[in-house]
């Protein structure tokens, strides 16, 4: 993900300059920035973070780092964008909250992306006209074509489902009670991960389920439906033509989130910077990035104890009202 | 339904002869006959059954009626199509098994006329043909327009969801271990039921999930999505037409499940007569209609414990292997 | 056809009985006729139209034959269901109407079962409804996956295509002025007939064009749309369900007309026996049935002028008003 | 369009300098500019094109200027791209393919924002890799809600259609050999403009069909099915939600482009940028500026005799080989 930002801020994002490219691996750092056209390239996150020549920040660090470094630009009194999660641990992301709150002011945004996209972004201004009425509930897919051996059903929770945990509280406007987990037997023996099928209870009383399926196999699939009392509102899927061959009419799913979502990540780097000039912060907050790992949290708790499970948050802080 | 039942064994069903028109009301019962073409009307549902001019007798009465007037066919050694629900109570059900089952012979057909229909037909033999792999979630949506005052939760469980409850298990060709019912809040007060939300463990593992929505306002609509390890079946709904008018691309869903299931209860009907003839009973047996009361009870105790409820079933009589 | 059309008579149309197959292969029709539990069989045409046991006659032998089977039929009073086309030429189709307006009574029925296909029954009812406004153009497509060698570009004019002359006529209410024809070239040596493409001008001033594409490859396929000052209306196709798998979504076409046009076969045998009894025809008449082949001829003509042939009619008799 | 390209130069490209904003009106030239942020504004474009501070130009002015201002910016040397059309005459296209010729190099790019549109680069990448065999036709619609009083049919033909007459060259690689225009009845009075219907044959020997209907009342919405002779393709329109409400399934149409080709508009000024620093041009060039415009005029002349008109093109010159 790195890379794909900094080709985005380069090629996409008039107004920001792309000042320097960070890597551990400095072969890469230097390649990536001899790509973009990036001023400079370096190893060492603080030393760039704290660096004279940089105004703002974008984490797309490997996920344990991205407490620290977020700390680290908070400290410098920079604006950032921390890519999902905030921090894989809700103790991290209350020390992000911590450091933010002192600071006074919005400086993190969380990268999640969908909240920029633009069916997502259509459903919530329908949403918002009334048309359906009152949301009762949201059901939501997520679907990718394989995951690695080593990937864990947990991780299916507080790895990838996270998305689907934010843009459901951003979409309803509301925080969560309880969050409940089934799971299918495993059918497949070499295939570790089996779909996880979640079920979250709204303070509003509100119900969202989300089938998270990393071994779907056929293809990238993201879908949504929200139903509210008068009718309901449902993403359409981004595929640009159709076929007629073989006896089937049929549409092309890509291999991964990419070409998926080129159009969110785009337009949330495009938001980000122009949110530094207007200085009216948008996307996810911090305290959004809190949350969604809270929920992840409950929801490892829910499927080992095969029961709803309810979503603890600490006071919210003024910051973020 | 009874007079549905009655036009179409007149019209779509050669081979049938409709004898006798039976209700309550003797002038309904009477008109129907002579719009149908019936020889006869009557309103003593037992004197029909034991007719010598009667050979099969088909079931459409008020709910409450319907295990009696069962057993009174079975009595008289008469095939039966019952309308579902089989009887709105297990116990009762196991009387009409028992008699089923002391007459040593097949005799009962319940209508869930939905294992006719043509999209679940076309999706059964897909899945059975192997494309998908092996099937872990059956997602299922079963909205109605609204319902009157006098509905409730409870009813969406046994009145509405049995059709649910039966194409699922005859999808998944399995019983059911355990359910769960989740119910979103009410926004609306001048209407009492607002969706349900099912969640049914199988015995060979896989998860149901069923949004039952009694008020969906916006038309009558059914769903269903088969998800294996290696893809997925979706019923496509059964609009004939999509209009452009008014900046709305639009197809017209109809009010009630009358269009939707036509095909449905044509077959259904065309089966059972054929059934007589062959001798080799089709659709859902006595047993089928057992379980699913026997679910909807474990759905009403679910929806009360609000925890899942294990669907406890008799052994099933060799007959029906 | 002919074994299709025994089979939905006997298992599809109550009210009528199945009395005699007949066809020149007498161990075919003595098959079809065990197989449909008809009375008898028979080899002689004539001799079963003028047959004291038969009421009515259904025509589904090779398209040379029609003309005179259908002047039998009506020469015996009897009515008659002729296959389309009414005759290949138009010197035979002004003969059998000549037939009839002697009988001075409708007998014939032509067998554009299109008419009675649910998609343009809606599509029909919603036009007349008003809500697309006056139509102004009716674009179609026919598409077969393939032909044999011996078939021409001619025969896609006169075989194919008046399926569609007839419905577009039927669907404006209007006859035709003009009709031109336009092909692309011939990309693939050992198949001789590439598309043919029809633009019409209708006596109301319409435009219905028509891609007639009998080597079309990827499946079976029909398609239409209506296109009004005030909106459109189209067709959909009737696959039941859809799958993902492989990377696609996807629907599965037919490999002919069977399943796709069942429905339309059913409902206008049903309605054709229905009107027996009414007495009220419906259906393509035999003025329907010459002017498709006279449309074809004019057709056949523009292919070879490569410019608008004027189609010319004579004048309607007034037991087709 | 002019504020809509300043729009998109600022916001959307970066390594693009919006340097001067040039309006006959000199108040909204200098609003825009400083809406876009642009360095300046003014009056003379003939100056702009000429001032030192300006490397490149976008015209977007009146259609009569384009022929006109492209050549004053070929004279000066600077890259431009042109609105389309290049010019509404063929003689004036010529002049500016004349001066570029003399310059020697590609200087001049068409708006014809198509060929970016990710839906028609979908096609084109589909059809390159041979899964539909070779082309035979491309059935093409393209309608718009409404047209003023003043907008005739020759108009149509002459300031609509261009996109579709350059979408299928280019889509199908070839010229055009001829043009016929069929047109339906007017049927509301007050409406001047019924829809223009189009055949063309290509030099290649396929078919284009075109429906062109700018008072089509219900939407904005383009249409593409490229047929081969072993498939289709089909453009799908952008829509990203899809709504239940009030019997209806549906989609909303926008009320006209922008909407629906934000992309193209975007990725092509994003690859005209790019271009000037690769120097390798890309989109539609001066050559296809000056066929669209022949084409346009053969069907102007195609719709006065009803009869198809021959496209007759000058040599290429080598410059656009």
């Amino acid at each position: 993900m790195g890379a794909d930002h900094a080709r985005i801020i380069a090629t996409q994002v008039p107004g920001a300059v792309l000042q320097v490219v960070c890597d551990a691996d400095a072969a890469r750092a230097s390649a990536i920035a001899a790509e973009t056209g990036a001023k400079r390239s370096d190893t060492d996150p603080k030393a760039v973070i704290a660096a004279a020549d940089v105004d703002a920040v974008l984490v797309a660090s490997p996920d344990a780092t991205h407490g620290a470094l977020t700390i680290a630009s908070i400290a410098a009194g920079k604006p950032v964008l921390c890519e999902k999660p905030l921090a894989p641990a809700t103790a991290e992301c209350l020390a992000v909250m911590e450091a933010e709150v002192k600071a006074g002011r919005r400086l993190v945004q969380v990268g999640f992306m969908r909240r920029f996209d633009p069916s997502y972004v259509a459903m919530k201004q329908a949403y918002a006209k009334g048309s359906i009425g009152e949301a009762l509930m949201f059901h939501c897919v997520h679907r990718n074509v394989s995951v690695p051996n080593w990937f864990t059903s947990d991780m299916a929770i507080t790895n990838s489902l996270p998305h689907e945990f934010d843009i459901a509280r951003y979409m309803l406007d509301t925080e969560y009670r309880s969050i409940s987990i089934f799971q299918p037997k495993n059918v497949d023996k070499a295939r570790l991960v089996t779909p996880v099928f979640v079920v979250i209870e709204t303070e509003a009383g509100q119900l969202v389920n989300i089938e998270m399926n990393n071994n779907a196999t056929y293809g990238y699939d993201v879908r949504g439906e929200l139903v509210g009392d008068m009718g309901t509102l449902s993403l359409k899927s981004p595929m640009r033509i159709e076929s007629n061959l073989s006896l089937q009419r049929g549409e092309t799913y890509p291999e991964d989130w990419r070409p998926w979502f080129a159009d969110a990540y785009r337009l949330q780097n495009q938001a980000w910077i122009a949110s530094l000039t207007s200085g009216k912060p948008v996307g996810a907050s911090t305290w959004d990035g809190y949350v969604a790992t809270a929920v992840a949290e409950a929801g490892v708790r829910a499927r080992a104890s095969v029961r709803p499970e309810p979503v603890s948050l600490v006071t919210k802080p003024s910051l973020y009202s």
